[in-house]
């Protein structure tokens, strides 16, 4: 696609640069940018700037927030005692959906990822550790994706924590995801799903 | 979805202006544009801003332009005495994609529509009556959108165009799409297709 224009061309290439956007997606956002008001255009990137520039991370857990503590972190009827370690914001907001978590969480920034130079120490566990050893949680529940990543994060967390006494390590329960038939169902999770078999009365 | 910064609900309605954008999606994108690196950030949003700042349109045709001139108009290979009169800038980026066309085109802004409170003002209708009065072109193609506010505007070109003498008036073929099944077809467009048939010799 030629356009005649450097700088419309240099808008699709910016815009392009988000995820799952291409060229064709990228030049609509940009003529719908392009013919917005200035007032429009206005509160449209001072929106962005805002965000970029402005905003915080909760010094506990690191989710994002707009104060020192997070709105999780800062409400009394979250069980502090419960701590819920996740990959990224976008798995607070997932599990905050499901409505069945009441816990408290840690967000680590990343997983371990020797492929893309993403180490230990540029993570949020330093962080995680000095939380248990100074609140003394009852349980902290690794909720990492299940890839070769998180499988790698989730043994090194477990090795740290592990020397705490009275601290319950748990994780998210994998298996075969619910409407999903065994069939398709690929070896790995199938196999997994059998040798961590739950009795039928626990199933809720 | 309730999320625990209000900066970043902001940025979220932002981007879910961006045409076909929803929570969803914006959210992804806000979260894409607050882990990317500072100096991403500020090519992305540089780009945006020049856009909105800096572009030009056409002096003679209102293409999207970052001289004076665009680049169709100031070549002297394209046909200037055929005028191809679009909607919008998309329009003539669609065109050029077929490179059946050698001529020059008219971006009028938009198509009369009452209902949107469009009027003839809005438009470069002005401009492109005093182009063919003073170019002399031999045709001019309307290639309007083939709505009632393109047929309108067409209308009101047509009598607007037809005091000039030697000038050919001509609009783009309307009949069934390639690729398309006759039993799918709106019955207007069928009908159209008919009463409008071509010898087939004539069809390449």
């Amino acid at each position: 696609m030629e356009l005649s224009s450097i700088l419309l061309e240099q808008a699709v290439d910016a815009l392009a640069t988000l995820p799952g956007v291409g060229k064709r997606t990228a030049l609509r956002y940009a003529l719908h940018l392009l013919h917005s008001t200035d007032d429009e255009f206005r509160s449209f990137s001072h929106a962005l700037q805002h965000l970029k520039e402005d905003v915080h991370f909760c010094s506990r857990c690191h989710n994002i927030s707009d104060q020192e503590l997070c709105p999780i972190c800062s409400n009394p009827k979250r069980d502090g005692t419960t701590i819920c370690v996740v990959e990224n914001i976008q798995e607070v907001m997932a599990i905050e959906n499901t409505q069945q978590y009441k816990g408290t969480y840690h967000v680590l920034g990343g997983v371990i990822s020797p492929i893309d130079g993403i180490g230990i120490a540029d993570l949020n566990i330093a962080s995680l550790i000095e939380r248990v050893r100074s609140e003394q949680p009852r349980e902290v529940i690794l909720a990492l994706p299940t890839t070769m990543e998180g499988d790698t994060t989730n043994f090194y967390l477990h090795k740290q924590l592990k020397a705490f006494d009275n601290l319950l390590i748990t994780t998210i329960a994998r298996g075969i995801a619910i409407g999903d038939n065994l069939e398709y169902a690929d070896e790995v999770t199938l196999g997994r799903s059998l040798t961590h078999r739950i009795p039928f009365d626990q199933l809720s």
